[in-house]
């Protein structure tokens, strides 16, 4: 892995450049029709509360993505919270610091937009690589299925 | 405690019943200028992904506040990922259930909005609560704070 990477926001033809196959191997992500996956990108930059990025290497195929998710609040003075969501790279891609990479994007695009804290949810496993990353544990995660 | 309650959105004369006094029991939660306070609750109404509610007793103070995030997603099919946030009941109305009740209203517009799950990340000494509204431990939550 000596190619060049660049990082920059997700984009309606990655869905052909192996979007949805790195983000299932996180979880079940089935390959959106073409129509669906660009009304979620158009919303997306319409309400401009949530960015997707993708590292690609000079193919321009995917080799990681993340997302992050900034939640208006009414606390701390009226300054926003972001959520870091969907972090995966590419199992060919591992051992390469694009996972560093693509959280240290999201970090600078939190500070951007004034972000408070940034928060994020992950498996015991995972803990030292966010700690690397600059994140402590704060508390337990907790979920319900519908 | 035996008033009867109402839980409904949050709306603008809240700022004046009581809305951060209330938040200000879990976080830092000063009250915001009435202009900044309607703006952030129009911007809420506007990109319609974020939802406060409030239960308010027979005179219209506010008891207890809840918000739900919904967070548009690429994984399962497309569907939605709900965060509930921001959860707290006045120190006096403590012990009346009103915490049941407003995550109760908040799941029912995570189902109204099709989400696949709803997040929420808490203290440990907190699990069991959230453990008897039909939440399970999956993770740690990590934070980074800016």
């Amino acid at each position: 892995m000596t190619q060049h990477i660049t990082i920059r926001p997700l984009q309606i033809d990655d869905a052909e450049n192996g979007f949805f196959d790195v983000l299932s191997q996180l979880t079940e992500a089935p390959k959106l029709p073409l129509e669906r996956f660009r009304q979620l990108l158009d919303q997306q930059h319409h309400h401009d509360l949530r960015l997707t990025i993708v590292a690609v290497g000079s193919d321009n195929r995917v080799l990681a993505t993340g997302s992050v998710m900034i939640e208006p609040k009414f606390i701390r003075g009226g300054r926003p919270c972001a959520h870091i969501e969907d972090i995966v790279v590419d199992q060919a891609a591992r051992g390469t610091h694009l996972g560093k990479r693509v959280i240290s994007s999201l970090i600078d695009h939190c500070k951007v937009r004034q972000c408070y804290k940034i928060i994020l949810d992950c498996a015991e496993r995972n803990i030292p690589f966010y700690e690397k990353c600059g994140f402590q544990v704060m508390g337990a995660q907790m979920a319900k299925y519908l």
